[in-house]
């Protein structure tokens, strides 16, 4: 078992003619590889979550320019090539807004085309740089994860039991994943003994893609509502947190999954140690503060259904809140801090 | 609009012979009001959580013994009755372990029973005394519940956000509500703004449930994914958190439904009050502090659906996670402090 047994997520044919992507929205259901052979499927695909995750969306992003390169007439004046070139490109880039890498991958293939063109080659040659851009980020997005695994790895304890949010695995990039990629990372070291995913609603990529995918790859995982993280936190199960990111800005500030946030004021307060695994083209440098983040909000009817599946599920009915955090309890005798509930007895 | 649209959640006929419950597994699709004729089936549905909620939960248990007197041949000798009605009770105190307010309940049924006998009061007068006393239950569930509303209410600002968690609402009790009677006698003074329900995963009470109920009073209500609490505290949109309780220690530790422990962390990371109302049968004087707390664990296939529907749902996809609470960014290049980013510029 291992990771030998996860697809690849995205790919482009040598010729730059055929994009193959795993359907995202079909899974744990069904693993379905589909072809997609113009920009704008790609767009498509990218606006349905058929490919999502910030590292896949860099690749998809330079992909779909790699398509409509390839889909030119190669008769077709240089001059026209790129002004529409540059048409699709800001497209392609504002299909989803709040990951950085869909832009990114888009700009390196803007630039390879740009580079190209400066030194005048002819069109079959700028086309042919825009498809290699493409193929480079793939290649380059998988050699990240497995760095971003290495590095994350060393930082676990033997033994380490993780909790992760929403998917930030090989499903999400390339191949491999980053903050799973620690996860693959480790696990293949033999130090992981065990993986809590949260569901992550309201679209439930944990449940559907995070613990389809380390099942797949055998790691021992236990699938959890998001709220219960607090509970498992407090009862020592977790020794690291390790999330993917969608943003980063200058100062650090990190934009993931709805969700990704009171995780992190829920591992400050236990004392667990919360890592962001993330290649650096999520890093945006222009981007000062997270508060300039913009934040996606996506349509209420996503938070009508969620099924997972097959998976092992820790199932608490209730938890327990420290008198400490309780600012008051009332009662038909009215309220008293939890220190004074004793009066209610008089 | 107000708390008049509301059904009694749960009822018993004058002569002990017929209680009526909310279903509330067929919330919101649907409004039955179901009958229920023997003890028995009193236990059957609160193990279906068709009545549920600490506070129903004691006058659930209250009325399946009085359901019990009823049904029994007032020829019985007084001794035999009594038996099985320890007999009885213990089968139905012991229906799910959480709440301490169903064997509260039961006990006030039996020691009406007791105090009756001790008397030697003949068999139907014995009868008489427990179904007198699970109508009294009931009858001091709501007064109960309005006291708590109006001390509650008294500790909100005015146009108050509020946060809830699970259905601590007219359908948790006989009538009015516990958490929610708090936002309904703050809304009956003019002093509610909003209401943000968390849908409660993995049985979703919060969007079945508290979002219908608050629908039906005509209380503004946003639905929220659990893990969207985080946000919404730190984007300034809450002024306090109301949650009911399951029990409540004598040191003040309390059990509340799964995530109840998440969201205090939560508040106290935002500086936001934290306030839990409950009636006094909810405090177990007997249990010293959480960890001696039973917690139910229900079954996995729980957390397979939930299907909420018709109320407003505030999605967002992403949120931000300042960089002070990031222990280290993990990337190709090594894991660095957020503070030390710029490092992976060079």
């Amino acid at each position: 078992m291992g990771t030998e047994n996860l697809p690849r997520t995205i790919d482009l044919s040598e010729d730059g003619s055929v994009a193959h992507i795993v359907d995202q929205t079909r899974l744990p259901q069904e693993l379905i590889i589909k072809e997609i052979t113009t920009w704008e499927a790609m767009v498509d695909a990218i606006k349905r979550l058929e490919v999502r995750g910030a590292p896949a969306l860099g690749v998809a992003g330079a992909q779909a320019l790699a398509l409509y390169a390839h889909n030119q007439d190669e008769s077709a004046d240089a001059e026209t090539f790129l002004a529409k070139l540059d048409r699709v490109g800001a497209q392609v880039a504002t299909a989803r807004p709040t990951a950085v890498n869909l832009s990114w991958g888009v700009q390196q293939a803007l630039d390879a085309a740009d580079d190209a063109a400066c030194m005048e080659a002819p069109l079959p040659v700028v086309k042919r740089a825009i498809i290699d851009a493409a193929q480079r980020l793939r290649d380059e997005d998988e050699a990240s994860c497995r760095a971003i695994g290495k590095a994350g790895a060393a930082l676990l304890p033997e033994g380490a039991r993780i909790l992760t949010h929403c998917n930030a695995g090989s499903l999400a990039c390339a191949f491999y994943g980053t903050a799973l990629g620690v996860v693959y990372a480790a696990f293949e070291e033999g130090k992981v003994a065990h993986v809590y995913a949260d569901e992550t609603r309201p679209v439930c990529q944990g449940a559907r893609l995070t613990a389809w995918e380390l099942g797949q790859a055998g790691v021992p995982t236990t699938l959890i509502c998001d709220n219960m993280a607090a509970s498992i936190m407090a009862a020592g199960k977790i020794d690291a947190v390790v999330v993917g990111a969608d943003r980063i800005c200058a100062n650090g500030d990190t934009a993931n999954k709805i969700g990704t946030y009171g995780l992190a004021v829920l591992a400050h307060h236990h004392n667990i140690p919360f890592y962001v695994a993330a290649p650096c083209s999520t890093i945006d440098w222009k981007l000062a503060q997270g508060s300039l983040i913009p934040i996606e909000e996506r349509d209420a009817n996503e938070v009508t259904d969620c099924i997972p599946e097959g998976v092992e599920i820790f199932n608490p009915a209730f938890d327990v809140t420290p008198a400490e955090l309780i600012t008051a309890i009332v009662t038909e005798k009215g309220a008293v801090a939890p220190t004074n509930l004793r009066s209610l007895k008089l």
